[in-house]
């Protein structure tokens, strides 16, 4: 895939022109108001590794609805370690235990975290979405589930359970609170500048080519993946345009960037046809906490792959002292 | 596209080898047991239309949830009316009033109905469907919502609706309960092949290119359209192929056909490689009514398109005479 | 699809640098001189329908050819009506006369022309077109039939044969001649802009994502559709880039829209890579008359659809008062 | 490509099934009675090469029309040469003078023929076709214009320019009139197999993965090329499937195979998309003549190219001795 | 994608017609004879991981050439170990330290080989490829590398250094050469059938989707991936196709296949287009050994995935005892 | 294809901002020092060409390794004629003696020579390419095949070969060593500009839609063609960014424009997603001699074919006095 956005010198000068919708801070407080519904379950799986512990996890999310989620840390841990909470890029979930290796390898405690309804396109997931009434119908997928009103809309019940997410990982004896990253690919990365926003007290965050930001634009220039599921939608239901993106506006990356503090390593691809850079670097512009990009100049979504993951590691290493 | 399925001699020879699971009546019996929740609600709507008066239809489907439709008849219909019900292909929905001027401009009465969730792909819907605790992660679209459980599933809900219009059409004051067909293209055949087995009395039933039949050799053969998403599931769920097709084999027009005893006219397409022409002949041969077949030699998943639409209003124009 | 074209804020400022022909007005005039070769003939048509009246029309177009069409009216009619007359998209045609319900149920008389030779593509039509001696080779299609001399290339005869379309309109019993608009998409906003601009006295023209506009720049930019003819005709014929372009120029919207005066409602979309958005408004700025533009913001060249239907339906209401 | 049609083993034992209509030969009879209209011009063309001479051709084909060619000849030929007689692949023609080089390097005089229409796909042709009234609509290209009537379709023209160009060809006082060969690919091929059929005593023919051939099968399978244009002819005019194949009968390989005698070299591909191996074999296994098979079995519709062009030269040295 | 080769039913009775090429056995006990060139390095690398010990290897191949690996211990290990040796997919290379946690991480050794040459298509590798003289000219990437003689080919050096790989794993202290097993996915399997057929002693191997079997099957069938090669290479040197495929046959893993002993575990996918599922049948019904086939039925050539990884994992903990 | 690169206003003003790398001169000085490794063998082919003699040249190239070529001139010449050297296309080769009749039946010397490696993707080559130790792994294809050092890199050795070839073609005493052109398509005009910015006294070059030309932007910008091999390599060696166009930047067409001094004739064509036109006028504007453009404002890689063929013959013609 060629260049189809804008180059590497023109990432540098573009800002967003996303408009934040009034009253945003008010809607995430209202939203996180309260303790979560109970405490999380961590159960030991029996796995064929040696050098790790695999707990399954399950934590009340949103309505106090079950997230599933692998807890991983090196066997024979006993005093608390910093952690790395992760999310899945879209559509995936948190597979099988032997797919979370990388971060207690590297000596962490590891929250795999699934995203609900999701984990049937590429990595299998557990954990179900349960829209509520005035939902509305729906293009395929979840980008458009209850597009009609931010109450409603799948990504403010996928961002309470990752805050939640967060909350458990902290409670855990094993886990020291002071030294938690939150990272992830993609929507992942998404999830991760949401929780840069919205939890406090974070050591560091990673998002890699996230997704969730500047979603206006990304609607309009993506020509692959899940922005196209907004865009397909209002090719249908061509009068909501505007309601439908201010919508979205409550859980776009650009708005938390502005909100966050935690030291950040950002990734971008210059290729990137499903996150466009320019929807990377709005959020990246409005960061408000120390940061840092890697840009791919030759890769397309996959981004950094193993190179990242190496990089990532120096930086956490960098922040959280494994 | 070229043939990719079986050729016009082989398809009248083929016949489903698909198993129909334990107790399908006694399933459905159970569903259907009681009346519906309620009377639908008719509301004239204003339209730039002269010649037909449209009805704006709140039905209450699977449990008693609302389920949008438009009812339409000839403007000035005083006396009882035969009606054509009509279901939508998948991710379509009931449009506006002016997308339903055939069946009323023909002098029947039209109840056009929307499938749940759905009308954001390519014509709009109205109604939403709110899936019940336990229906598990799903792949992006409808297909897979619910698939663990044949009481979970989209399509349990969806033909309990479909069942409710029939009976809302039956019982409105301009309808003649005794002249009622239904139709639909692709999900709209599937969901016509599914009333003629499951509603006593009706006049007459036209599935074309009909979606939902003989399930699991669409999902191993189709191409293109919805049959992927099964597949799609399946990928990642690799240990719930059995399960899946169990769970499907419920809502598979393959047995409703066997039920069915309303005289039908079904059309295929040689090229379909949505609905391959051996998964339609498959509900053919099994369909216990009189029934006649259209095959279109030279057509893909659009079928016979507006000659079938002329076929089909001769063919309702026999048994309802409007 | 992304977004390829120009943004809504740059085709406000927009305007198109299409060169007219010198002698763009005695071509026409020569073309045009003379009365039609007859009358043209109505024979009504036994449908399936009850509210409408179809006839099936035989129309003298270019040269006295034959040009075929349905004229529906409200089963009934007896005094004059307004009309509508239009004419189908490329490679479509009349189709069956259960295809053309729309403006007959909302009041109007409807007639609805077939485009030469077309028909085959994907609603039929059932009119020829013959080529004169001397229209040299040609890529296949349409758009290049005779494109080496203005008075023998396709268009001509179309035109021709859309301007006696609407006299044959204007001169039927159940129309009132003061009262007729003109439409279409795509290829029949293309004609209705031709008829704007050489028809004197329409009441109203609503072209929809018109073709034929700016026709260089729609060879240069169209990634599908038929603008992709000429520049396969060019990509053989290197050396008669200049003279085709001044062969289509003749046809071109940009230059009728300039000698318009009726209302006109246009339609665009930003994502159409058929008829480039940037194309359409190059004829919507050169409008003469009072006009209004619907732009439908993700969607590609199946613009408005029946949305769009129900804006035309208000707009024509406002200036034909069916 | 992987294959998508019989394998080599099942090519042998492949026989077609295809239906000769009655009248066959009574119908070329007919078209062919009559001398032709009069004597092709050959008028010497000045270009870069050195030791050969073009002459550009006007000869007249169907009723008279004119039909482009070259001829060429090594430079300085004084007395009668062998002569190959060369027809264009589908959308071709004869293109400039500097792509008729092998045969006159090779020793012969070449008579390489537009073909009507067609030259505006990949190379250039300079010759238009005049389709007779009641031609009826048409789908792009050249394949169903005409459809309607044997009489009046596209190929009963273009056959009868061939003939005549064979016909010219014996009758230049620099070809020896009992050396002449016919040969072509694809539809060139298609073209040489009629030739084979209808014209007496020719020296050989060489048909290269000839299109044409058991037509039916040909819109039935093939994935790319111009039988889709019949398969999308048939789409719209859905009422037409038998009558279009009656007339394309008429013009078909696998018949005129039958009636030829002159020694051929057939070629065919094994992984031929568009004109697949099994509609070869059905014209190859029909000719009544001395006929060799050169399969290539890793080649799409490109067959031999060069290979088979040094294949062929020693096949002609062979039989016409140049 | 659907099913695009054999049913499941088929598979089980299909059986490969490769023909074995004589002198197979002489073939490899020539290039094998000889001791390796020396002895591999194995130096120690710093990561971020903390339980596991990455070294980076430097083993002599092919006469000698230096062939990259990493050989991964859980951290601490002192005494033998069962190990693992992989190999990877086509283009692909060893990557980066962090992408070999699997095996270690279960308690194995862990030595993941580079292919030469390869490692510039998806994930990084660090060794060359040196062809000698006689090599001739190559379609892109690596399979015909040499196709003209046996000796000259690609895998008969990949294939010598997989088995000095497999030796180097043998003689390092931590590795217990009684407790060795082989695995790969695609060209990994591949060689892992290799490795079966040509190292006595193996304790287990595990081919995933194999390539490199039943290998004129997979070039006329495969739709995707690294056989088209092969095709496009005699797309153009149309008369080595015999000559091609008996060089590939010498590395075809349906001879290998009878020669091996060790406990295998295969797996196929039924949608698999770059690897049929009948060239991996092919191989394992002539496998010679005690063996086992994981099919998956709605997956491509990504197989089994983290679930086969699971399974596979099992397989060796019974054979291997970790 | 629509314009994906700059307008042809936009080409007039572009200027190539690639950089030259320090010591070029030098380094190709180093390269081109001392004399070819002996005489090439030229050898009579007999072919079925009658006006034509063909030899099979074999020429020793880079490092003295064989390089094919043919030579071919008109028959039973005997006096020095002006000559053509030729370059083929990426992944073609020489093909066979009949694929080479232009330049010779236009009355000169043609001496078309293979690219190392090659010819067995399109047209047949017979001649291999041996990397030396140190070149590393690499993508498939030859435009990464020791990109690691210039000293390495495949273009090293096939700019070599040329020159030597050009020294082979001038030593013959069948051509006139003051009349020599250099003349290629694609890498063909890549090679043609190398030559003109090395070897001194040719008489003229052409090259057309050449490739290996401001290749960061080729990189960066084609969509398809093997600047994608660069981006391909890029994508998984992702800190080789600079290293790697600092090696391509040895073989850049924009550099050696500077220091060339024959006239020139170049062709571009507007659609080329190959070539882009840019890169083209990149070392079209950087060019130091006379030189002329032919721009093919809707082709797209295929740039001028024929009408090329016959522009360029007149400008040798011109240049060489045949």
């Amino acid at each position: 895939m060629p260049l189809s956005d804008l180059t590497a010198e023109e990432l540098l000068a573009y800002r967003s022109t996303a408009e934040e919708p009034a009253g945003f801070d008010a809607f995430w407080a209202g939203v996180l108001s309260g303790p979560p519904a109970g405490p999380a379950r961590f159960e030991p799986v029996p796995t064929s590794l040696k050098t790790l512990q695999v707990y399954d996890v399950s934590l009340p999310g949103h309505e106090g609805q079950t997230v599933k989620a692998w807890f991983v840390v090196p066997a024979g841990s006993t005093s608390p370690l910093p952690c790395v909470v992760e999310f899945p890029g879209y559509n995936g979930g948190r597979g099988l235990p032997e797919d979370c290796l990388l971060y207690a390898s590297a000596g962490y405690a590891h929250l795999f975290v699934d995203v609900r309804g999701q984990g049937s396109g590429w990595r299998r997931g557990d954990t179900e979405d349960l829209a509520p009434a005035d939902s509305g119908p729906q293009h395929p997928g979840f980008m458009t589930r209850g597009i009609q009103d931010p109450a409603k809309h799948f990504y403010r019940r996928v961002i309470t359970d990752a805050v939640r997410a967060v909350e458990a990982a902290k409670a855990h004896p094993l886990v020291d609170p002071a030294r938690v990253a939150v990272t992830g690919i993609s929507q992942g990365g998404g999830l991760t500048l949401a929780m840069a926003g919205l939890v406090p007290g974070l050591a560091a965050v990673a998002p890699d080519v996230p997704f969730l930001c500047d979603m206006r634009r990304g609607a309009e220039r993506a020509a692959t993946g899940p922005y196209q599921e907004v865009a397909g939608y209002l090719k249908v239901h061509r009068e909501r345009v505007d309601g439908a993106f201010h919508t979205l506006s409550h859980f776009d990356g650009v708005h938390f960037a502005k909100r966050a503090s935690a030291p950040a390593l950002f990734s971008a691809a210059l290729m990137d046809t499903t996150c466009p850079p320019s929807t990377v670097y709005g959020a990246y512009h409005n960061y408000a906490g120390e940061k840092r990009m890697e840009l791919y100049r030759f890769n397309g979504h996959e981004g950094g792959e193993s190179f990242q993951n190496a990089v990532r590691l120096r930086f956490l290493a960098e922040h959280l002292h494994p």
